[in-house]
């Protein structure tokens, strides 16, 4: 039985490949497939993106070896900056709930 | 409804807690609570490192800022390298599985 870890491992590859497997390449997102991950599986975060023209930045930005399609080595560099993100927030949620309690 | 993404994140973050929160400091896991993170959620993994000081070695190339614990940005790093090693096997395994088709 896989663990809770494993579980979450799994899907990060299965959402790649959800995405990446639709057109072209199958190792990879182009702009259309990262553009549909990200407002099916990020929309939260995506609309807290007032730019028009955040998924090209985001493209570019996750970009890193300039080929103009993001692989699963730079997808999950998106997810760890997010995780990180959202597990800062958890920790300042956790302490203020703490300092209420006193 | 969080998509499937947004959960694997989550979990991370709830696996990462789970531990780091048994003793100590809340916002990282001591040597003790790596084990019992890796002995749990990481079992198969751990099978295969032959070498005995596994835990030790993995605490050290995590512990980046060298503070004697690894918290939940070091800790992702090595969600990270898993991942992308599990998404190479599975591109291998989807490339000879197509091959045997023609």
């Amino acid at each position: 039985m896989p663990s809770d870890l494993e579980k979450a491992m799994e899907t990060l590859i299965m959402v790649f490949h959800r995405y990446a497997d639709t057109e072209g390449s199958k190792a990879s997102l182009n702009r259309k497939e990262l553009k549909q991950l990200m407002e099916t599986e990020l929309s939260s975060f995506l609309k807290t993106q007032k730019d028009p023209a955040a998924i090209d930045r985001i493209m570019k930005d996750l970009d890193s070896n300039g080929d103009g399609e993001v692989n699963f080595e730079e997808f999950v560099s998106l997810v760890v900056g997010l995780s990180i993100a959202c597990e800062q927030l958890f920790q300042k949620q956790k302490q203020s709930a703490g300092v209420k309690k006193h």
